[in-house]
Parts: structure tokens; sequence; C-alpha cells
């Protein structure tokens, strides 16, 4: 399937490109795709766009090595929006090839960055964030949550790894520094590692590509430290979802180009409504010259988001293509899909949030 | 007596009216000595040169209300110095007027600055750190000690403090920044705060005024942080103890001329009679002239560290200005007198060692 998707590109697929060369990471391509055991809709579509020693992944679920899966939670608002919803696919994805999954709750970046109490951020993590993270598809059985400001050994370990960056290489890393910036900086890398502090194995992080300067920071750190010899850790980087508007990534700024996790079904079909698409002025001018999917919002979200059968989706884009349907019909149907997985999302956030006190929440022993 | 001793002065009394100025300290002077209940050696001959907010201290020793005392052990060896000493006898005197003391075991710093392991960190204030503090007159009934570490609160404070500085000012203040060294300072002025944290009160902070920097930043902090009204600490400032060749301040760089504790009683008497004094050429010359007490190292010994007594201190610097005593009887005096604090120092110490496991040392709970 992927083959045929794959030449519809992307919206900004340049754009993609420059930050594959620009950070470093390794093109996601049918090549590696195709040693992906059962790949999601993400990466069958190329929606994931780069990686960084995927490979080392690929390797461990060929031979059924252990290997871990990390992400985080930042409890800075209560609101979560499409690129979480991919980052869960991906985890759910590497879950179900047999890894096992850390969830950190960072609220010491939240203190340090929106100064957000400790006891604040574990009130959202808990009423909010993880049963939502599960109501996208997180497996709890198979995933070991934590709290950064718990964790001792998370602590201690980015105190120690503290030296083996120098302000400049923040400065590359993440603009220009601060010390909340640092002090978050160093307490992720620490969490990536975390999953091998007691063996070491590959661990695979799925991210939107704003992340990467945790991953190479990581990975520059791995190669100074010395006491451990740690696994760099593995990535994957996926496409932002484009805002309604037609800009590149959705944004709180634009409310009305935007679609939050949760948000009432009627206001997001609305919202979707009135969509940037890739049709012509008229409908007769459409009908002649077909519309352009590689260009239209409401494409891009049935490609990333919403039709799950490649066939489908590939008849969408030759109709449209070929003048066989119109903007108004794609954007009824995009509505109406968006409509129902928030009313899903709802029902199993409430299932989850009920059943948050069977989770696996890490407690530590003072020493 | 303070009054006779005060216009000997130091060896560098200038560099030290810069200090008050630059660094933005209060005199210490007779005015404040003179509010002082029975000041000890160091105060009583303005060996304490500077001082911030100590009317806050005074007032609560005459008002017998609630005041702590702060320091710190920094295990990064395995050898205290003379400041260290003086350090202590400033805790010891503020104990007597009814302080409760904390002694933090900056172990985070030590590993961030200098990757001293956690363990040996440990390892190393409980064998050695701790009990020298004792054997330097600490009282450990009226101490708490504890572990950054193993403090969460301490830990939390500072990353919940990490806004209220920028870069710039950390440059200010300690020189180019680094990572470790602003995760070093957070910790110390969290650790600064940490006897405020159940009630605010008083602490005053004995240093030397090289640690200047930690209470300006932590002042500079409390201004801003509006979530408790932390009382800005206050601080005394005592002056190095020059070096045995003449220079500023001793340095473990030049050991001849270095004065360590614990030190072997017959080396380090050795290295006293080769210490540079205020002496002439010749005798016969001095015999006449006299010698210059205000520019000998020897006498600098006495008055800091070895004589008690303000009345024999004031009969050895007539006694030189006249020309009637000489060079040689006031090192071999000083030699005898460090030697016997050698040994009086290991005694305590083995003592101290002993009864380790009776100490007050902070554990926490995990929430």
């Amino acid at each position: 399937m992927a083959e045929r998707i794959d030449p519809w590109g992307s919206v900004l697929i340049d754009d993609y490109n420059k930050i594959i060369e620009n950070y470093g990471m390794e093109p996601f391509d049918k090549k590696i795709l195709s040693k992906l055991p059962n790949p999601n809709r993400l990466m069958r579509r190329l929606v994931v766009f780069g990686h960084q020693d995927l490979g080392r992944i690929v390797d461990a679920i060929k031979k059924k090595k252990d290997f871990a899966i990390l992400t985080g939670i930042m409890p800075s608002s209560e609101k979560l929006h499409l690129g979480t919803k991919m980052v869960i696919e991906m985890v759910k994805y590497f879950q179900e090839q047999g890894g096992k999954t850390f969830v950190l709750v960072a609220d010491l970046e939240s203190l340090a960055t929106r100064d957000v109490p400790l006891d604040e951020a574990k009130k959202r993590a808990l009423e909010f964030y993880i049963p939502a993270y599960i109501a996208l598809g997180l497996n709890p059985k198979k995933t070991v949550f934590y709290f950064q400001s718990k964790n001792k050994k998370v602590r201690d370990m980015s105190v120690e790894l503290s030296p083996r960056l120098t302000l400049n290489e923040y400065r590359a890393l993440y603009g220009e520094p601060s010390a909340p910036k640092i002090i978050s900086s160093l307490t992720q890398i620490s969490d990536i590692l975390f999953p091998q502090f007691d063996k070491v194995q590959p661990v695979v992080v799925p991210v939107g590509s704003d992340q990467s300067p945790h991953l190479r920071a990581t990975r520059d750190v791995v190669r100074r430290y010395k006491k451990v010899d740690f696994i760099p850790p593995s990535a994957t980087y996926h496409k932002f979802t484009p805002s309604l508007d037609g800009s590149m990534k959705m944004s709180k700024s634009k409310p009305n180009s935007f679609i939050s996790i949760p948000e009432d079904p009627e206001k997001v079909a609305k919202k979707i409504m009135k969509a940037k698409t890739g049709g012509c002025d008229t409908i007769e001018e459409q009908k002649k010259v077909g519309g352009k999917p590689e260009e239209c919002v409401v494409f891009e979200l049935f490609k990333q988001h919403l039709i799950e059968d490649d066939k489908e989706l590939d008849k969408i884009f030759k109709d449209c293509k070929s003048g066989k349907i119109m903007c108004g019909g794609c954007k009824k149907k995009a509505a109406d899909i968006m409509k129902k997985f928030m009313i899903d999302f709802n029902d199993k956030f409430e299932n989850a949030k009920r059943n948050i006190s069977k989770l696996n929440i890490l407690e530590f022993e003072c020493e």
C-alpha cells in the first residue's frame, strides 16, 4: 500500500527534507518501512518522515529481544493536540511489538518552566493526562508511569550528567539557555536513559520533530559518559498536522484552526467545515480540472488521522484529482469522523479515569 | 579588649575594604561588635571584617527569639583548612547564643562539579567531615545534618527557584556559568532557605568572603519569590588566613605554605619555622628598630588562631614593635601551639568518629 501513498507527499515535504538534513536524522523510507512488521497508518503513509537508529529496534523486534519505549507528559495545561495522538499511536505500535513502556510525568519541567506546583502537576496527570493517553491507545498494562520529582535516580543522574554538555552546546540545541531550560533538558536526558539504568537495552522515543534536541542531547551525553555503556536512544519523528487554515503547524494561538483533544464534537465539526482545501474557486471549474489533495488540509486530516483504510484514502485522492468529488463532501466526511472520534475519546477517557487506581505507578524508596 | 587590638589591622586590610564595597557587605565594626554578647576571638579582633543583616541575629539573640545557623560540607577531598576552622568557630559562637544549626553535605555539588559519586560523598562526610567539624567545636546535639541529594524539599525548591536568576546574573555572581555551577548554586540557595521552610526565621551563614556570591544570589532570589515571605539570610565574613609565605590566601597549590587539618604535628611545626615574618634582616637591627607584627604571618596566626588571650597577644605585639622579642622565638611558640592543636584535634576527631551513630541526620520520607 505504502508505495502508492508515498508519492502523494505532504503539503510541506521540502521542509521535512531540510529538517532531516539539519538535525542529522535518517529519512524514514520504504527500505526501513519494509523491515517493520505490520506498520501502522503513520508509518505506511510516511507521516513518520525521519528516525534515528530505528534499526536497533527493528532488530530487537525481529529477534524478540528486550527493548523499551519512552514518552512523557508535560502537565502544563489540560488539553492535548493531534501531535500527542500521533505519539501515542507510535507508542501503541511499539508496545504491540513487545516493548516495555515508560511514561514519565515531567513535573520538574513544568515546575521550572511554567511554575506549575508539583501537587497540581500530579493532579493533572492522574485526572487528565494519563487517562487521556490510555483513551488514545496506550496499553496501561504494559506501561510503567513515574513522576520526575519522585524519581531520585533520574534526578541524581541529571546532576551527574550536567558537566557533559557546555552552555554553547545547550545554545546550539535549544536556543538561548536559561537555568529552567538547562534543568529540564538534563532531567529529560536522564529520563531517556532511565529504562537502561538497571540493564542497557535499546529505547525508542517517538516524537514530533520539535523534540529532536532532547534526543540529540542525549546521544551526545551518552558518548561522553563512560561509567555505563548506554545504548544511544532511537527515535521516530512524525510530521506536524497542518493548521486548519493551511499553515504548517496547528497552534493554540489560532483556536479556530486548532483541534484540541478533547474538544466539543459539534465545535470541532464546524471548524473543519471552514478548513482550507485544495479545491477550485467554483464547482464547475473543479469538475473540469479536479482538486489538489496534496495541498488540502482535509485530505491531510484523512491521511494522518481519520481514514484507516489505505484503499479508501487512495480512492479519495484519485476521485478528487479527477474532479469526481467536491470539497463540501470531503469536509462533511472529515467533520463526521472527527465528531465520532471525540465522542469515542470521551467514552474511553471516562473509562480510563475510573480505573486509574489500577495503574503501575513507580514508587521510590528513600535510601 | 577589642579597641586595643583593632588598630593593629591586617596585612591586607585595604583589600577587605574593597571587598566590602564591591560586594555590598556592611563592615563588621565596633558598633555591631558592642551589641554581640561575649564576642569570640575572631569577632573581637575583627578577623570577621564584614557582614550582612547581622542586626537581625543580634536582635534574635537579645530577645531570645528563634534563629538558625547554616553551614555546609563540600566532600571533595579529605582535608580541611584553617578557613573551615574559622567557620566552625563562628557556628559554635552562634550555637552558644541559642541558634539551631543545620549542616548540609553538598553531595549534589560535589557530584556535579567534581564527579564524586554520592555514596563516596556519604562515606567521606560520615568518616571524616562530620567528626572533623565536631572536633573543631561544632556541638552535634544542637545540629541537624542532611545530605542535599536526599532532601527532596531542597531539590524541589531549587527547581522552583530556577527562573528567578538570569544567566547574566549568574555570570555577574559566579563568572562564566555552566550547568554544574548553576545546579550547585540553585541547590545552595535552596539550602540557605531550608531552615525557613517550616517557619520563617532569621538564618546566619558564617563564611569566608569567597562564598559571598551564594548569599547575594539567595538575597536576590528571596526578593523575587512571592509565595513565601522568606527573611533574607544574614552572613558574617571572615578574612583569609594568609599563606605562610605571606601571600594573601593559603592555597593547596603551595603545600609548604599551606596548613591543612589534620596535618602531621611535626611537619606543620617545620612549615611554621619557615614562615615569612615582619622581622629585620639582622637581630642587631631588629633589637634597635623593632619588628613589624602588622606584616607578620606568624603574628597573624597568633591573632586568628593560636592565642586566645587578648592581653597576651597585645604583649607580643608591643614586645615585637619595641624590639624586645625576636622572630625565632615567635615561630617556635607558634609551632608549639599548632602542634598541640593538631594533636588535640586528632583526639577529638577519633572521639567524634566513635560517636557518629548518635548524630541527628535528617531522613526523608517519600511522599
